[in-house]
């Protein structure tokens, strides 16, 4: 399928987090992923990496991206850049959602937690 | 650089085409390419293939994505897969502006016109 209604996707979530998968494997894609996530005031991703590179770009609300052993803040209509194997993390430092769209380049996403321990997703990829 | 302020990339285009780098080659990424671009009504891309995947986020407006000797018409809200290898072209056929971002599973891409002949893009990818 070329065109993909995104209200059709199903939602997905961990706590403080709504997730979509805009794209992934079950299209055929073997080198993208493409996830559209809202994390809610105070929510955060789990501290993770993957063997893939990340972008993500951050529409509406504020956060910090914390990876290298620093905190990085950052507002709306901004990127972030996650290299591969980076540990990392997104946290919404704010009250209002944080909208954002995450893309890897990989499908599907093989995260682990900085033990190497996976994390199993609730969400195919 | 892991934050990037969009307003701070330079902007770039093709006739009919307003086109920003969001991330690529120049921030360290080999397998991730983020492009922002506004098709003006009317406009459209060349016809072209590139040999990485390719997903598309429409956010507003409406077109045609026409790929695989089929024409896919689309509307704001919805998402487009791009197999590679596959010759595709992307059409505004309303009035209003298309406002997408294409993300690709390379960096640089390398697009190519049907023919074969390299497509010489007036932007770093």
């Amino acid at each position: 399928m070329y065109v993909i209604e995104n209200h059709s996707r199903p939602a997905a979530g961990l706590p403080g987090i709504r997730h979509t998968t805009l794209a992934g494997s079950d299209d055929g894609l073997r080198n993208l992923s493409v996830w559209r996530q809202t994390i809610d005031g105070g929510g955060a991703t789990p501290p993770h990496r993957h063997d893939c590179e990340e972008v993500v770009m951050v529409d509406s609300g504020r956060g910090e991206l914390r990876i290298g052993g620093a905190v990085h803040a950052f507002g709306p209509d901004t990127t972030l850049v996650i290299p591969a194997n980076a540990d990392h993390q997104i946290v919404n430092t704010g009250e209002a959602p944080l909208r954002l769209v995450a893309v890897f380049s990989a499908s599907p996403v093989e995260a682990v937690f900085p033990d190497g321990t996976p994390i199993a997703l609730p969400w195919r990829s």
